[in-house]
């Protein structure tokens, strides 16, 4: 493969829900459209998901496109390669900045699949048909709110419930929710609230048969998290501290985490996210694929890697209308009763809706390999 | 402490001798100087240690930059605070991005110390007069070449002397140089080259008496620095694994080291650093000041944060004269029997020299509080 | 009209033919296309005709951008307008910068005549279905050489030659061409490279019957011109120096010339373009459409201003594959027989090949008007 | 001379007056501040002219630091000179952009005249010892209001007054101010207010005895003043429309002015300011110098360019203290009885005050000759 030109699209999109985090409140996504063009002008696409603010990594917008212009292109352009997983190899005197890597790596996995004329849900190794979706729940004002909110998308027929739980907002909220839905497919998303001295209130989650709870402790921890998970029953889900292939195997063998959430750019890019998967489903641990408010391009890119038979929890991986007005692909991610159909076209398998794209984008620049 | 306004300088300084990375080979070294001014005029320093290139960690000067520009610099104007510490609390939900963070916290430590007419030693708790100064030597063509440059570094009486290894440059290496120097204070860095599979390896070493091997296994690993700790006597030196007093607890608790390299821009300033510090003392661990090709200013704060006492072993900064023509301080930094005297004069005890620092400097943008 | 965005895009195209100028030789031809979508997702287009470098009026590629990025585009966006001249009123404090002004005017003015459902021809008062080109010949190494290209030009049915002269490149040369073409309609474009001192000199060319000679004494002046066209035959055409209609009154008052040459670019736009054409006209003056070695976009509007009835002689508005391996719209312009057709189709007539227009691009931005 | 290094220094200073324009009203004053650095160490100071906003000429403090950076300071360091004026020559393929161009050639002649040890106002060949000063009112509320203010300026020794006039408060204005001050040294700024339908109107001011009146026609006009000239007995002063010697020329020779305004900046330099003093002096023609709101070290220029023997008529050259709480050379430029000592130490004959260059500064950018 030898890439002609890679443009970088800097694209802000209004969000149907304001999105709430520890910075403020974000109306408006802001993030990076990666195209790569080869020789014969067949066009990849990958979808860079750092925010704008470095709230959840150390990333942003900002530091993604210093990374791309300054040193990933170039690097990519330096000569052909065989496989997408030659660029991530080349990448790898390039310390972290993971999400800057997966933006390109991912329009270049894209590329692959296209010129093979093959789907990329194929191209990875993936081989279900559909995939299971579940659904991600801000805080809300009342838990009866709440309640009315699960009840809603328990009809709409997703298959697994997110609720956040902070100090002060966890036991009793777990134990109302079990209280109305004893069956339903339950997790608590911690975001790194708590410490070890929390432990015996962690430990009350227990009789609540939660799926999981999900980085409880620190945001770069996996020692921690060892500690706690031997302490009690509700099985950990690593998040924010698994970068790589290397932190998952030192994760499952301290015993930190029962479960894995694979965000691609959060681990630098679908061909880590593979091994990552290979090596839980050696070990029969089971992995889910996480979301970042991603465009329809990042989110087929998720479709893909969620068709690898080792992702066997519902991810975060909505329909577009959960998120957008109009989303920039077509046809648009549909979800029909708690399931994602994955394309098998050649490539994400959906087309970018130029049209929508450069609606959405507020600046572009093109890079030449020559 | 209420600041008037924050000059951000970008400093361009030729390097006597050229520094080789992954990279490639750097002349000159890039960095950011920050100057905060307060309401009364008072400038305070600070240095950013991050390179032009994301080699050792993830932060480059253009990173640094957009982070204090868009979030460090307006959290710092937001409203005024009583102390350095305050600060790095006012940061804590930007995730990492240390040494951004650093750099401006070292500009506050500065005015705070020269605001209370002492010395930032004392403001941080030194107590030490002089402190001692040990050598990092490069790779060089010939171990001959090799042992002459350590017979002329005890010659002139640094008291440690740090040798690279790597994969087919270690053992027969450090042999040679215990014959001829049986005695002398000797450490080896690994930079990351080895894995768990070379410990039988690593192992041989134990019989050559080294004072430390500094990060032999993964950059950003705790973990199996455990297991290899556990099977060898050299003491291992953590340095890239080290952002926090946070990551020191968890390797101290893992027996992941016995020694901890201290740099104030990759544990994210000075406050971090006293903890750190304090966690170390308290458990008997000897720490040391790691160094970054610092300028005059950078260095300055690394002779203040090393005249704490927990500081037993001589750390990586040297004179300037051993790096540049011409250092940005008055008077510069000077090695007298491997040893610098630590300046008693309030904040950082050396005058910034306004000639040289616009000789250097390639651009620079001045931010306000108003 | 309301304009909801406006996309500025830096284009970047290899010449055929290097270009050569006072300040060296270029390759590629840089500028600015201009695209104004109305609130319909109607788009017009326009096109910046200045240069990377100030050698022919003091405008460049960044002094437009700046200009449409911090005045123009802010002006455009404060309140609709009914028509294009009004957009030209609004400008009118903003001193000269007149292509910049020229390239969002001439967006707009093709978004009006789409609008209105009519060509720009008829939009502007055009009745031409056809215009007559001509053709300027570069300077060549030796007389035999321009000699053959003449002979050429003249087969493909060129209406009329146009030759570089200079300061020992003027007499003789005149004169080896009329004893090979002694009807062929010729004309000398001397840009700026004489003086009043060389008054006989140029009195010598009234021997050979040029249709005109072009700005031969300073870029910025109406004044000597006077003295000098009192002298000369040979009608004078003016170029550089006439920036506006203004200027045009006062040359004609002076006597300064007989001819003009209008470049859009040069006089603000399409909107003062046609009042110089009314002017002249009423005056009994010949005009002709000069070039900016446009591509498509700038190419389509010459034409269109080109169908007023006063444009008698033949301009510079050669055929699309004179300059381009490939343009940016469809189909490109065609001449057969030393003539175009102006198209009939709403707006400029062409389609903007977006394919094309990508592969050119080099940055985008987009501007809003909320 | 060698040129090491130039810095360029974006400084926004509060005005004590807030500014009016077409555009709008201004607070701070934005401009160019540059120094150039020869080999020896040796500074030159120079200021731009140019506004924010393109509301005088065309040019702006971008456009300006674009011709530096991309043009005039490659240029200049392309190699060594003998004096100022051959930088003048070397920039003559460069179209306009005077400001730009008049701002490093500043800085240069300060560098020559500091090399030589003489003032810059021996360097420009001055000779007087203090120079007059007038001062430019702007547009009151009421007449009585003016009146009173005239009557302080009266007081404190000010040589010349300047008030504006437009259509609708011109002619009884000046009657009113006459009635007061009969014998009042006045000049009348029209500011390309009128056009040639207004000769009626403006022949009524001849019997008010103004000194001069300031471009009453369009901005770039030569040609219709010559006609208006020719019809009234005011002295007209043309200020916009001379950007060279060549239309002093050309303004002289057609009768369009009795009266030069030349402003350093406008015309492109001291170089060139010199032979607009030449030329004058050699047909009889006064001169003055406007102002442009400079600080110090434009103030600086002004005074050095008046101090040749032509400039008969008092200037806009106030003291600093007019416009700046303040200033930003040593000492400030001070006005007694309507005159400022022209300094005769080396150069400027002030000192910068790179305390109050720092306070000011928003943006900084050093370009080297290597």
């Amino acid at each position: 493969m030898k890439l002609d030109r890679v443009v970088l699209r800097h694209l802000q999109m209004e969000q149907k829900s304001p999105f709430s985090t520890s910075y403020g409140t974000f109306k408006t996504k802001d993030f990076i459209l990666v195209e790569a063009i080869d020789e014969d002008g067949v066009s990849g696409w990958g979808e860079g998901v750092a925010f704008n603010v470095p709230w959840y990594t150390e990333e942003t917008v900002k530091t993604s496109w210093h990374m791309l212009e300054d040193f990933l292109l170039p690097l990519s352009f330096e000569s052909p390669f065989e496989h997408p997983d030659d660029l991530n190899k080349r990448f790898s005197f390039i310390r972290k900045n993971n999400m800057a890597k997966a933006a390109i790596e991912g329009a270049v996995w894209d590329l692959y699949a296209k010129r093979k004329g093959i789907s990329l849900s194929r191209a990875l190794g993936g081989e279900k048909k559909t995939i299971e979706v579940g659904v991600a729940i801000g805080i809300q004002k009342t838990t009866d709110e709440l309640l009315r909110i699960i009840d809603k998308y328990v009809a709409e027929g997703y298959r697994r419930m997110k609720v956040k739980i902070k100090p002060g907002l966890d036991v009793k909220l777990i134990a109302s929710i079990r209280k109305h839905f004893p069956t339903l497919p339950l997790m608590a998303d911690a975001n790194s609230a708590y410490s070890l001295a929390d432990i015996d209130l962690l430990k009350e989650l227990d009789q609540y048969n939660l799926m999981m709870i999900e980085q409880p402790l620190g945001s770069d921890d996996i020692i921690d998290h060892a500690e706690l998970q031997s302490q009690i029953q509700t099985p950990i889900c690593l998040d924010e501290s698994i970068l790589s292939v290397e932190d998952t195997r030192k994760a499952l063998a301290l015993g930190s985490c029962k479960v894995v959430n694979v965000k691609i750019g959060r681990v630098g890019g679908l061909s880590e996210a593979v091994k990552i998967h290979d090596l839980c489903k050696a070990q029969g641990v089971p992995i889910w694929c996480g979301g970042m408010l991603e465009a329809g391009v990042g989110r087929a890119h998720n479709i893909a890697i969620t068709s690898l038979d080792n992702f066997t929890l519902p991810g975060d991986t909505a329909g577009s209308s959960h998120y957008w007005e109009r989303d920039i692909i077509d046809p648009e991610v549909v979800v029909k009763d708690g399931l994602i159909t994955v394309p098998d076209g050649p490539g994400i398998g959906y087309e970018v809706n130029r049209r929508m794209v450069d609606y959405y984008t507020v600046e572009t620049k093109t890079y030449r390999g020559r």
